[in-house]
This record gives C-alpha cells, sequence and structure tokens, in this order.
C-alpha cells in the first residue's frame, strides 16, 4: 500500500517540513527531491535536520523527469515556476497537490491582478480543487490537483467562513491583522531576511493590498457565497515559525457565533476552539497541524476573533500532507500531530 | 544648575531605564533611588547594566523620606502604590512625573472602571497634567504633576489625535490592534514571562477592554474635541523593547492624512513621519526616544496608519524625561537621543 | 500489549515532553498525570500545546495512589523530591524511570556532596541502572529502576565515553565548555528567568564545580574505566531548547579518532557522526532524540569535539522514553524521531 | 573645535554602530558617508535607526575622494579592500583608524597564514598601532594610523594580557571558547545568516584555526613578553549583539589573579572586574563600551575567566572611537557610554 512521492521545491521551508511530515507517514514514500541550485547535493547537505536515507538522497533538478512510479507531487516552487512543474506532472498522469499560489484562483484577471504574472495555464483553473480541507475535503477526494491554501488564507478562512455563512457578520466589514513568523519569508538570501534584520523587530508590509487579500475575498466569498470584502494588514514578526490572525468583526449577535464556531469544528481534528473569551497562542500550535482559535465579544455588534496556525504545517506543508491524505482515501490526521513541540 | 532627582520604584524595567538616560543628563542628578523588595541592595546589584556611582547606590525603601534637596521624583511604581507616593511627594514640595497609570484620568469613575481600585486622592487629578508632550508641553511647564503617558496609548494617540482633529477620521470606527514586546508586561517573576513561555510566541489579551482602551478614549476625545470609541486588541510578542500600533482607520479623503501628519510633526525632534506607503519597524525606534509614523491609503475611505515606539523611551521613561525638561525649561532634548541603538 | 503509563511532575518542560512523546507511541497507554501546585486542573489548561484526551485530564496530586494498572512511572521531579516518589512507586510494583538526579550516584558521599542534602532511600542506589542508553542498554533489559542522565553529561558522555576507553585521551585533562538553551533551567517563576532577562543574553554559571560535573566524572570513569577529572562550565543562553557541549581534549593520534567515534556509532539510530571537520548546530536536533557529534583537529595532540542535542528530548525525555521502550522489550526508536523540527 | 570625520564602508554593522556614536559626539563631525554597492542612497534609507542630518546625507562611492578638511577616516571596510583605503587616506594627510584586519599584524606571512591574500601595502605595517586603548594609548596618542582589534581578541586579551604578564598563566595552555552575536557575521545577504538558520540554533566555526587566533597569539605574546599560544573556538548564537568569551587557564597561585586583574583595570572607564566568583552576562553591556569581567577559581592550579563585551561597541566601533578620541587628544571616553541598553 506504499505509495511513491515526489517533492519539487524540497530544500526551502516547506519543501524541508514535507520531508519530515512524509519520513513517518506510514503509506507515502518519497522517492524522488527536486531542487533548484543546490540540485546534484544530497539532501542532508541542505537540509541539516532530516536524517536517515532522505538525508542521502541527491537532489534531483526541479525540472528532471519524475521516477514513473511517482503517484502524487508536492510542488513547494514559487508561484509563476509551479504552474509549468504541476502540468507537467498532470500530463504525466501524476496526481498533484500545489503549495504555490499557482492554481487557488479562478480568475485570471485577478491572478494576475495579486502576481502581476501571465499564467502559463489558466485551462487547469477550472480542475483545481482549493485545499481547505475542513471545508473542501469532498470535492478533494476525487480530484488531481489540489490547490494549497496561503498561509495567511488559512489562518483567516477557517474561523471567517462559518460565520459569513451564518449572515451574521457584515461580509463587507472585516479587518484582518495578520502576523507571521519569518519562515513564512521564505529561505532566499536577502538582507532583510537576516536574523540581526528582523530579530527585536517587527513591521507591517504588503500594503495597499498584499496577495492574500485577493485570496481571502475569493474563497471567503465562495465558500460562504457572501459577497466579502478585506482589509488585510501582515506583520512579520521574530520567530521562525506561528501565525496569528486577528479579525475584527462587526455584525449581529456576536454573542452567538461562539457557537457557531463550536458546531462547524466539532468533529474536526486540527481546529481547536477555545473556551469563549479565552485566547490562543502561537506557542501552543508550534510542530502540529491545528489551528486553535479564540473568540472575545467587545460590543454590542463587535467582536474579535484570534486565530493561530503554525505557518509551516496548517499554513503549507502539513494541510498539504491533510489533502494528500484525503485524495488518497487514506485517514486525514495521517502522520500529523495535533500536539505542539511545546516550549 | 544641578537639580536633584529620585527614582521611586527603580529596580523594574522603567526604573532602571530612567536611571541610564539620567546618567548622561547635563543637569538632573539622580541622588536617591527607592525599592521594594530589594531595599538595602546596591543598584548595581539588581541592575546589571548600570556603572559607575549609581550602580554602588543603597536602594532606599519606596516609602522612606526623600532627601530635602531633591526638586523631583519619578514615580514608577505600580498603579494604586504609585499615588500616595505621588502626593507625599507633592507634599513635600518636589515635582512629580509619574509613570503609573494613577494620575491619567479625570473621572474617578472611569479610573475605578479601568483599574478596579478606589484612588486615595483623586482631588489630585484636576492638578495632574497629562504629559503627551508634542500635544501638552503647554501645560507641562508650569505644571507641578505629570502623569505620563501609558505605552499604547502614546503610539497611539500621536498620529491619531491630529488625524481627528482634522474631523476626516470616523471617531467611533476606530480598531487598534497593537503588539508590545515583553518588558511591556514588567519585570515580576511570573510563569507567563519566563523566556520559553514568550519566546517563539504571540497572543492577543486584555478583551474586552484593556485599561489603555479607557486612556485612548480619555483623551483622544479631550485633545482632538472630538468623542471617539477605539476598539482596541493588544499582543504580547517575544522582543524585549518596542511596540507596533496598527490603526484601521474609516473617514473621508484619506489622500490628505499624510499631509495633516507632516503639518503636525514638522518640527519635533522625537515624531519621525515616513514617506506615505512606507511603513516603519521597531527595529529602527530601540533604544531612542523616536515615535516613527507610516501611513499607506488602502481604499476610498480606508487608510492604515502604523506607529513605532521604544515601550521604554518614547512609551514610558524617555518620555518622561522629556516631560520633566520642559517642566523645568532645559531643552527638550536633553539627554535624550531620537537614533536607534540598531541592530 | 498497552501498558498504563504514570508521569510525576506532568506540568514541567520535561513532563510536558513526555506527555507529548507518548500521546503517539503505539504501546505505551498515559492513564496518570501527577502534578505538584496545579492539581486539580486539567492538564490542557496549564499545558497549552497538548491536544485531545490528554488535554482533559484532571491533574493529580504528586503523592496520590497510582492507579494499579500502571506498570510505568515516569518521575519528572525535583532532585530530593524525586527519591521518595521512586521508592513508592517501586514498592508499589511499578518499573520507574527517574528524570531526576536522585538515582544517578553510586556513592551518597558524592550525591550529597553535588546536591547538598540526604538522600532519603540510599538503598536504592546500587539496584538503580544509568540510563546511558547507547552504553548500558545490557543492564537496562533487566531493570526495575533507571536513573535518567543529566543533560549535560548526556551531551559530554556520549562522544568522551569511546574516546577515553581507547586510551587515547588524557582523561586528567578534559575541559568542557556547554552551552544550554533555557529550558534547562526548568519552569519556576524566577526573575533570573524572565523573557527580558534571558533574551540577547548570554552568560556562565555553575562555578567551581556544577553538579553535572560529578555526574559526568562518576560514569566517564565508570563507563571507560579510566579515572576521569573534567574542568566543567556550563551557559545558558537565549534559545528555548537545545544544548551544545564543545570537548576541548588532549592526547595522542587525534587523527584516528574520528574513526573511534565512527565504529562505536555505526548503528546508533540517535547518534550522528559528521564528517571529520564538520561541526554540528542545536537546529539540526531541535526535536530530536538526535545527538549530531563533530569532530576537528587543531593540533599535533588535540582535537574539539562538539556534541549537540535537544535537552528536553535526548537530554531528558526523548531518552527517558528509550530507556522506557529498553526496559519493555520494545523497539528502542518507538515514539522517537531522528529527524528535526527545523528550521 | 570640530573635527571632520568620514566613515568608509558606512552601511554594515560596525559602520552604522559608528555613526550613531559620533552623531552625539562634541567635537568629531561626520562629513563624508561612503558605501559599496548602496552609494547614491541617502543613509536614512540604508540605515533606518539613524536620522536627523546624517540620515539625509547620500552616500558616496567608498573610493570617491575625500573632503579636504576630514581629518579623520573610519575604515568600516572588508579585510583586503580596506587596506588600499587606508593608503589613499594617509597619503591625502588623513589620520585612520582602520577596523579591518588590515593593519593588526607586523608580519607579512602570518597575514597572510590568517587572511590567505596578499597585502598590498606591508610597509604600513610597522607605523600601525594596534589599538587595544587599554594597553597601548600612548602609542595610540602619536599614530597617524590605528589598526582597531578584533571583537575576539579584545574580549580575550583584555584580561589575558595581565594575567600572562604576571608569569602565574601556562601561555602555552590557553584554551579559549567564545560565543558572538550575529552582528559579528556581518550584513551580507548569506543564506546562513537568515533570521530562521540562525534562531534557536548555535553552532561553532572556524576550526582549525580561526583569524582572530592568530590576532591573539600576535598581541598576547607581544604585550605580556611571554610567548603565547591558544586553542580557540568561536561560535555563533542567536542574539544580535554581544560576545561573551570563557578562559579555560592553568598556572601557578590561582587565588592571586583576582587582584592582579584588580590592580590593571583600577582606573579603567570601560573595564569593570566583577567580585571573584561572580560570571558576567553580556546583557549588562549591550549597547555600552564596557567590558565585564569575571573570575573564578575551580582548581588548585585552574581559574575560568569570563570576558563579555558588545561586540559592536567595545569589540569593534566603540574602541575605535576610544581611539580617536586618544589620537586627537580629547577625553577617552567622549562620546561613549558605560551603561548598558538594558534589557
Amino acid at each position: 500500500m506504499n505509495t511513491s512521492v515526489a517533492i519539487l521545491g524540497a530544500t526551502g521551508y516547506t519543501g524541508s517540513e514535507l520531508i519530515r511530515l512524509l519520513d513517518t507517514h506510514p503509506h507515502f514514500n518519497v522517492v524522488h527531491l527536486g531542487a533548484h541550485s543546490q540540485a546534484g547535493k544530497k539532501a542532508g547537505e541542505v537540509l541539516p535536520g532530516i536524517s536517515g536515507k532522505l538525508a542521502s538522497t541527491v537532489l534531483a533538478k526541479s525540472d528532471a523527469p519524475l521516477p514513473e512510479d511517482v503517484a502524487l507531487v508536492f510542488t513547494a516552487l514559487p508561484h509563476g515556476a509551479a504552474a509549468q512543474s504541476v502540468k507537467n506532472a498532470l500530463d504525466a498522469g501524476k496526481k498533484v497537490v500545489d503549495l504555490s499560489a499557482d492554481f487557488r484562483h479562478k480568475s485570471h484577471d485577478i491572478y494576475k491582478a495579486a502576481y502581476q504574472v501571465e499564467h502559463p495555464c489558466p485551462e487547469l483553473f477550472e480542475e483545481a480543487v482549493y485545499g481547505l480541507t475542513e471545508f473542501t475535503r469532498d470535492r478533494i477526494q476525487g480530484s488531481r490537483l489540489v490547490a494549497n491554501p496561503g498561509c495567511y488564507p488559512t489562518s483567516t478562512l477557517l474561523p471567517l467562513i462559518p460565520l459569513l455563512k451564518s449572515g451574521l457578520v457584515d461580509s463587507e466589514k472585516i479587518i484582518i491583522d495578520s502576523k507571521s513568523g519569518a519562515s513564512g519569508a521564505g529561505r532566499s538570501a536577502k538582507t532583510e531576511l537576516l536574523y540581526c534584520e528582523v530579530n527585536e523587530g517587527l513591521s507591517a508590509y504588503g500594503l495597499p493590498k498584499h496577495r492574500h487579500a485577493w485570496e481571502m475575498e475569493e474563497w471567503a466569498g465562495s465558500l460562504s457565497t457572501q459577497h466579502t470584502s478585506v482589509r488585510f494588514v501582515p506583520h512579520i514578526m521574530p520567530m521562525s515559525r506561528g501565525m496569528l490572525s486577528t479579525l475584527h468583526l462587526t455584525g449581529n449577535r456576536p454573542e452567538t457565533w461562539h457557537a457557531i464556531l463550536a458546531e462547524t469544528f466539532a468533529n474536526e481534528a486540527f481546529v481547536n476552539l477555545l473556551p469563549e473569551g479565552k485566547l490562543p497562542s502561537t506557542q501552543a500550535v508550534k510542530g502540529s497541524n491545528r489551528c486553535d482559535i479564540g473568540l472575545a465579544i467587545v460590543g454590542k455588534h463587535e467582536a474579535v476573533v484570534v486565530s493561530c496556525i503554525d505557518n509551516l504545517l496548517k499554513g503549507a506543508s502539513g494541510q498539504a500532507l491533510q489533502n494528500a491524505n484525503v485524495m488518497f482515501g487514506f485517514e486525514e490526521t495521517l502522520g500529523l500531530s495535533a500536539t505542539a513541540l511545546w516550549p
């Protein structure tokens, strides 16, 4: 029952996290690692944390042909670059979970507005399933191509969709203030990502409209059937992993919202709703695939919802594996932990 | 021209920062350090960063009589405890800059609502001058008692007041999302402030209404003459110093707001307005008394303002010294730097 | 084939880490959590990272009677306090892995010299097996009581023992300079462990002779049959997990030492020897039970050995589980990972 | 009495720190900032922490001609590149404090062995004065060219030289284990310096013989007249600023060593000897030009000395200013603080 798996873009933070997760997965078996500038080296030379057989795997070029027996490809490549690899893998008969942004949109115009590039294969947009597992698992099951959600949208949409569906939240007055650990910015050698530039610092970025705002609006709207607009301000902060989104919401009867969330997530392994008034911390989800959600009522028509994930897990590689489990009919939680590496 | 100074509550983070600043001040001369549980020790044993004469000063009890020659007292004591020390100092003919919250409000009801304690001397409320220097320096000049603003209110009110005054910002729809370094929580030995509990973590707290929200509303209203209400969510994050407040604002003609800020702060030594669209970082103000402000327009009626301070400087001890300079007729910037310790 | 397990001292960092590890163990089943001041609360209230069934387990008092079906007890209590709990558990017919220092010594005099307390049950010293798994697994197999090694000794003894055994290292001239993350200092609310006191700081402590120096000398000597003395300087540094020991060694033919280590650890799942001249980082072992070892020759008679562990895993709870696996005849690696949570 | 100053290499961490220090200096006046790839930009765009006039200074090319009125040049350029700029400045009649390694050695062979490059102007070696101020201030006074010591050598030589001079320390058995904050590695965009690669990590590097070991041996020998050899292992750790060196020393009558240090440094403003047995922390010197030294006796013939500096101050730009003060006959402490920015 072993399924052979390839990871393209294995040497970034999300690729590395996929290797870690898949290493202990009972059914998926990583047989191919693709990389860009590091191709030719052993994986362990570039990724010091991995061990065993995978550490001595030689990194293939990202565009090298995939082994025949590979049934599933994770593409952890930059947007723009991912699309062609996804197409090639699909053409070769593989299933794909794409961690890039290339298949998260249904309209080429919106994709272009958000990413400022032409898409090489928009014809695949329709087929791609947006992999916010808790809300789209039915469609993921039969799909060949899952577009894995962005980290900010994941942390935001999980609590937002059920509240929007209720019709009680004003979908045009949503303010989202998000804070991300530095691994969210990737592993490229840029001055502004140096230790000394990030440490003891906090800054906002991405205004007037960050790419993920487009994604939030599209999927908040589509999955709740409420036209939605968000004001979204992301921040980068000095921690390696972790993301916290603070949702400042307006609407009717906020005293009923906690129950709505409770009902929605009652049977979800990876969504953990805290008692009303209690607010979560990113520390409690580090290294786990969990999303912790807290809600506090702050006015007759106002509530604050706080949502925490590990950006490399539920915000990227963890959710990607969750989706792969669904695609291949495995138990959704296989290889994923709901307990954090704490402290 | 030497003025003798006492610091009560010298062993906390704000007290320690006052010692550092005053140590190089050309006119103020620290002659008395009061402490609570550490009284009897030398200051240098409790505060490893200080040096020279002050390091070997023996810490007096907080309630010990003040030396006669002391003309100015900084009270860096917990709210509730500060009030009586302030009163004693005033009765003894000293001037006072109080870093606690005890004299920041004009109504006993609001003070009680925010702090849940009775105030021992509300009769001093009227006399106390709120020391947001840039907006109240005229009144500070002649005063005996300055109530030094809280860190969150300082970071928020500086950009907010001129915008409110313009009448262009909707004063009932202000959302403030603030993030503070851990020194803002003080130096008490609590499990939740341990390194391992704060590091690699981020959390929101203080809902439904944090104490500083009362202070913001009172002074935003009073200093702008616009009745103001805020939704305020503070967060604590893993850095020692620094505070960033993100103001999500709604109103008319946001394209004119940057000019309003520019005009207001044109001649301010400690307020640094960035070019429109550029957003500040706490790193750039660490160790300085500066407030860096950025503004980005995000909609026809929406703008985001981001404001950064060092919570121990412009957010506490730096502003306290700025106020003391004004009280005693010294140049306002004496002993204060606008350049950060970076990185 | 389920084995019921109790953890005493469940709310500290090592207790919490045991819960995390055991939660996914296929055979051990945690049924009892003991705590001190937090008894009566649910585990999840005190340990935010855990989830599921264990999170809602009510914490028993540390000295409450153990459930009958419990076959194995992990004692993660302070030294001095642990001994009595260990004795009680043994008397009740349980096996014990003790994470405290109470059974790491064979002589009461040395125990007293190191810990400055009388031991309540030194009669158990003889029976206790020192659980440095790689070197004592034969004795662990049949034992009732395993004394789990200290973190500093583990990081030090692993490379040191085979080198001492070779007779090529001068066992009287060993200098060990170790650096530990802050979780090594435990979870008590002390001022010197506050975030702001640890962050951006590094300090040495524990001189003239840290407790763990006694342990290193005893077991380096006993397991290598070379009388050994060490000069040991520990440091505490700003990271949550991780420990690096730098061994400055003198002796003969250091060019042969790498091969000695290679041979010793060839088949060890949790000891990872790097190529000669390459030095390890604590990042690469965070969250794993691995010990990474590097060796560089720096003179005709000198070499430097660097050894990295996660102090909460191979340095505490991970090795404790490794030992428990051996005691109960399970595969030694069960429930333990050799891949790090990186970054 | 204003002296015009140029800084070449202004946009790195040491250049930036020089700007900060000189900004408040009463006599030195920065009139020229040279940079490499950032030339043409305003200083404030590249160095967010600076303010005022200097922030709007346009960065000149590093090899642009210096203004005539410049009397002093600080070269904060990479080794190899610095030498030519130093020569040019001297030829133009300026005095120079060189923060690179280019003039720290007296023999071309040793320079080449340590730095692996040919030196363009070894004829200047003789004239250059090694600027370990506390031990060479007499020679600095009349010099045109000061070679500012490396950070590791500064932290090591300060306590080592007086002990070596006493003849009581075995100068062939010196083991130095140093730990540096990340700013010591400079501001170049390298993957291994990214926040996520440094944070929560610690590693040793630079073996078998780090460049600074050559410098330590040369100057420990020259300034103490004892031939000296050191085993030196540097480490990089997750903090922005700070350096701690642990010296493991062997010799005679260690009980007399503390008094030797006390006598040597009795009148030094920037060397702070702690009481015997007390060990320093880097936190206590952050942002100050201080070197804190502690000594603990650990055997009949052994002691441990721990020395802490801020690597950007006493380890680089602070000592450079201290030297410049001496060169120009100003008070040595001008513009430098002995009190730390703490926490």
